[in-house]
């Protein structure tokens, strides 16, 4: 009976996996966010403990409903999209320039869909696909188990005047 | 009689001046230009034969009428304006960041006012003075002296889709 159960919850977990990543509650790619707010920039160096899986350009944008969660003191509000571009680096004649597309994360406000990750969804795009994200569960968790320890509503970025 | 007409050429030559740094005519501080397009970004490091008068982390703006441009295989249209920001670089921990910010450099297109310089007027703002640019005439000359050079209007970079 044990042995069932779990069984059923592995199904349903697999199949909540799906809908998240290919349904229509799939946190879709966010079209058009280089014409967001640039929020700022940085490169994850070699020398950073984050470079195997964070390494590169990144460059951040919100669109307009995250310009005002990050001008307020409090939550970011529903319909806020965060994007972190990230972009391979390329080293020329001692400026670093930016290279091709590695990734577009996203992070989407909805506090009652995302009830359980801190109101934030979590989303991967690789490379230029823009139909499909690349999260499993664990990886959205992993997300959130490092952002719900940033101050700010979960978001460790602040925007620049 | 020479000398007194040297002596016109060059009151009128500084009158000019002192017009386009404060008067009426002079370029200004391109408010707001942190919500423009970001185009592109890099960074102008100490190996950079560049480093000793632009380095840096340098972001790119444009507003709506320069994003018309770049997207065009002709001029930029009068109106375009265009951002060079650059900032302090801070590392830590094999992060390079965001630091401070040293200027701002201003592209102005007005194929009439700036038709000796391209049609490009050009300013830089330091620190964060937002009212009157240090530009001397001499200085422009030298920005459009390199950047005539570049092969769409006078304009080196390109836009990111």
């Amino acid at each position: 009976m044990r042995r069932t159960t779990s069984g059923l919850l592995i199904a349903s977990w697999a199949c909540a996996l799906y809908a998240a990543a290919d349904g229509p509650d799939a946190i879709k790619y966010p079209v058009g966010y280089r014409q967001w707010q640039h929020v700022k920039s940085s490169i994850v160096g070699p020398q950073s403990a984050s470079f195997g899986r964070n390494g590169g350009m990144h460059h951040f944008y919100a669109n307009e409903r995250a310009v005002e969660g990050y001008r307020s003191a409090g939550a970011f509000p529903d319909g806020s999209i965060l994007v972190d571009e990230r972009l391979e680096v390329r080293e020329e004649k001692g400026n670093t320039l930016e290279g091709t597309r590695i990734s577009v994360a996203v992070m989407v406000k909805d506090a009652t869909r995302f009830r359980d990750t801190g109101g934030w969804g979590f989303e991967v795009f690789t490379g230029e696909n823009t139909s499909a994200g690349v999260l499993t569960a664990e990886r959205r968790n992993t997300c959130f188990g490092c952002h719900e320890k940033a101050t700010h509503d979960s978001v460790y970025s602040a925007i620049r005047p």
